[in-house]
């Protein structure tokens, strides 16, 4: 199987966990609205931007370079945008469960995927905002941007696995908090909605992996 | 910073995740012991063999073409075999959370935790196996393993970040199992164990994913 075709599989279970997800959040939980006065609803938008943005995206951008045809420049403006877009949504979402968290008075940051998310997100502007001045604007010596690549490319692979690590701890705490049981139809949602981000990211992986 | 450094702090993160699993389930926890009629002693043989096989014994074969010294031949010996120890020390992992299971009377297989961990179980055994009969025993022509070889690394390099998934889920379940809370300090613990076993295999992907 060439890396394109990985790379439709990784689109294929890009969609298919937003899917599940919405099917979790809308029909299993309460909905999502950032603006509602019932807490679970604000909660529910962290889940969703944060996978959009930093798994969906983040995976669809590291694979621009392959599946955004044309020339090079196009593909890194499409890289660098994804990215600058993903950025927005994990702010969003990272806003709604402080949000929730003021609501409920309930402890910020003290849970493993709290730490976990928390670390990414920083890396990940991090790691942004040195592609951007050493790649874009106003852009490296071409010596020093060959040295720097391959630090780039496994940085980012890295906090796209770091991202994952966070959805799948994510899942598990909220299928603490709600008390998901082995009888429940809807632990069989959670585990395929984190099945699905998984494979996700393995194909991503993968597709810029092999070579 | 060189490939061998970044194995360097990958060596360190080994560790200090090994001494803090060790504070955990000693201190804090009931001990570790197999043959207990104190279930939790039993339960507590599971993360201890699933860190120590499938993440640092993994991790340290992914490296040791890098850091055992020597001919190839010597390196792909201690990487076969610190897998095989894996997955003996896996399966005694295993064969510890079962027989917790039996003695309460709790359900298998059903958290999203147990999904990735057994699939990841699985995998990892069919890709040593194509290893072994690829690349040592009969060991595939040398056309044949030149194809192989990318797709072997690739997905070892997936298969560590799933094991490593699977840490970080196990870790959130047992946390809300025991209701660990914000202002317990075991909390603190489990977050630190957490992010240094994520930080071993981060430095584990960039010695090997630098080049």
């Amino acid at each position: 199987m060439s890396a394109i075709g990985i790379s439709g599989l990784a689109h294929l279970f890009g969609i298919i966990s937003i899917i599940l997800l919405l099917v979790w959040l809308v029909h299993y939980r309460e909905g999502i609205d950032y603006d509602s006065d019932d807490g679970f609803r604000v909660f529910n938008v962290h889940p969703l931007m944060m996978f959009l943005g930093f798994i969906f995206l983040v995976g669809e951008a590291i694979m621009a370079f392959q599946t955004v045809p044309g020339e090079r420049p196009k593909g890194k403006f499409v890289h660098m945008t994804l990215h600058l877009i993903a950025i927005v949504l994990g702010i969003v979402g990272l806003c709604a469960v402080f949000k929730f968290h003021n609501m409920g008075n309930i402890a910020d940051v003290y849970s493993l995927h709290s730490w976990i998310g928390i670390s990414t997100f920083c890396l990940f502007g991090l790691q942004w905002l040195i592609g951007l001045i050493t790649f874009m604007f106003p852009g490296a010596q071409a010596q020093t941007r060959a040295r720097m690549l391959p630090w780039h490319r496994a940085s980012g692979r890295v906090l796209l696995f770091m991202a994952i690590c966070a959805a799948e701890t994510g899942l598990m705490e909220k299928a603490g908090f709600i008390g998901l049981k082995a009888h429940h139809r809807e632990t069989k949602l959670v585990n395929f909605t984190g099945l699905s981000i998984l494979l996700f990211g393995v194909f991503v992986e993968m597709s810029v992996g092999v070579r």
